[in-house]
């Protein structure tokens, strides 16, 4: 199929990124990648990849980039002044699949449909656990005929591939939504334990009742547990959503749009990372609402 | 089984207390029931049970009286004032599974227990569908002998109980707690389906996507579809949640623990049963979030 992008630039190998691009190489697309990481390029090597020295020259006459970049600065300065956008071939897809602002999204893409190339706002959830199994959730804003290039290259790293606008942003719109909804449920699962302790009830025998009932969240019960550690492992950190539910925020402010629960959310995993916090797993939220709701140390 | 209460006096034969009552029939208890509404008397009669032409009547010489009344104050005048407490056996176990406040509750089980009798603090959840199927999750609490008097008949109304602690109020604490959580999933999913509204986003495939990621609630896979009908059949108004997280912000003013976002959630009930949609179906919460987040009159 002359359609099919055949060659694939790929920048970002992270703890996303890597397993992605091994996705892409299995399913027996040419990939070259670029990281800053030297580590992070001969990984991909030994996977069966390529590696550039650079996003340009990963770029030099490829039918597809795909951004694992850590956020829309990022991507701007990989497309635009790196110089990786102008050495695509003509009619390439660019894919932006980090957590990017919506706004911002939106206007990187009408710089690179002005280039001639393809633009398709495609962020992701399901972790590393999914981008490693290529499980992905993949939430598309795009053109269908950019969105029908790129589908092939999506099919490659997620099984549940959604086209939710024709528009670039309304794929991160959705991630943003998606974000605002994780975060408030983390926050909410923290405030009941908070409330429960107060009360000398067992947290765990608590979760384990909300985990089987209507007041279940998928987050409540991957999360729960873990706030009755005390540094658990860290699967997604404090900080991911003291900027994630940010840019919840900012896509509110840009919409003009009121979001008073992620509003309050944002402030207790902002509280997390100012009591020092922030590199722990989210779950430590709960140390938020703790040195809130503790009983006074005199209390018997 | 000496024990075992046989003879079961039952106040408030509502839309809950009619079939828990029935199946308490089924399970071979004697029932004596007592509701103000004459109809709900008759059924109670045509089920096989025996109605009484007032609470002290039904509770006359009874081993149990369970309690599935409005309100604390409800249940205060019915033990209190129309003397259903005193005329109870020697012994007899009271079983208040109305969701009451925490702190009325304790109060409640203090007179109780000086009259002789035991105090079981029992709300539950899972709404009409499990009280007939005799489904309901139960959160008792109560010293261990009471909750071993009690707990035949809970069983025979409920088939997930738990004793979450030996005192009066914990068994209301987890309920309060499951309320929470319960009102701030439903109002967070309102929120998010206003930000993709705003948007441009169906609504429709947002929570198809949402339902099956990490962004899942029970409450948004059950409410999130009823969020996009003008006016759906009523599973639970928005002012039951108006009174819940009502009783959620009061059991925190009394804790002195700080509830964010139940404070917020709140506001948000408040705001829908003001704008007149009090008697809805709960998923209308989302119409206080469109009033707020509505494209303007002259907008595209």
């Amino acid at each position: 199929m002359p359609t099919t992008p055949l060659s694939i630039a790929f920048v970002g190998l992270g703890a996303m990124g890597a397993p992605m691009a091994e996705n892409l190489i299995k399913r027996q697309f040419r990939v070259t990648g670029f990281d800053m990481r030297e580590s992070a390029r001969e990984a991909l090597v030994a996977a069966g990849g390529h590696a550039a020295d650079s996003a340009k020259a990963a770029a030099s006459g490829a039918d597809a980039l795909v951004l694992m970049v850590v956020n829309a600065a990022q991507a701007r300065a990989v497309l635009f002044e790196a110089g990786a956008l102008a050495a695509l071939s003509d009619g390439a897809v660019v894919m932006l699949m980090a957590t990017c602002p919506p706004g911002e999204v939106e206007a990187i893409a009408a710089e690179v449909v002005r280039s001639g190339r393809h633009f398709v706002d495609s962020p992701v959830s399901g972790g590393v656990v999914g981008a490693k199994a290529a499980t992905l959730s993949i939430m598309v804003g795009a053109p269908q005929e950019s969105f029908d290039k790129a589908r092939p290259v999506l099919d490659a790293m997620g099984d549940k591939v959604f086209h939710v606008g024709e528009r670039p942003g309304q794929g991160a719109t959705v991630k943003t939504v998606n974000q605002l909804l994780c975060g408030v449920h983390i926050a909410v699962a923290a405030e009941a334990l908070s409330l429960a302790e107060k009360a000398g009830i067992d947290g765990r025998v608590l979760f384990e009742i909300m985990g089987g009932s209507a007041a279940s969240s998928w987050m409540l019960r991957d999360r729960g547990p873990r706030m009755h550690e005390p540094d658990p492992t860290v699967a997604s950190a404090v900080d991911i959503f003291v900027k994630d539910l940010g840019i919840v925020l900012d896509a509110g402010r840009a919409a003009k749009t009121a979001l008073p629960l992620a509003a309050a959310a944002h402030q207790m995993f902002l509280a997390a990372s100012g009591l020092g916090h922030g590199a722990r797993d989210d779950s430590q939220v709960v140390r938020a609402y703790r040195a809130l709701n503790a009983k006074p140390a005199n209390d018997p």
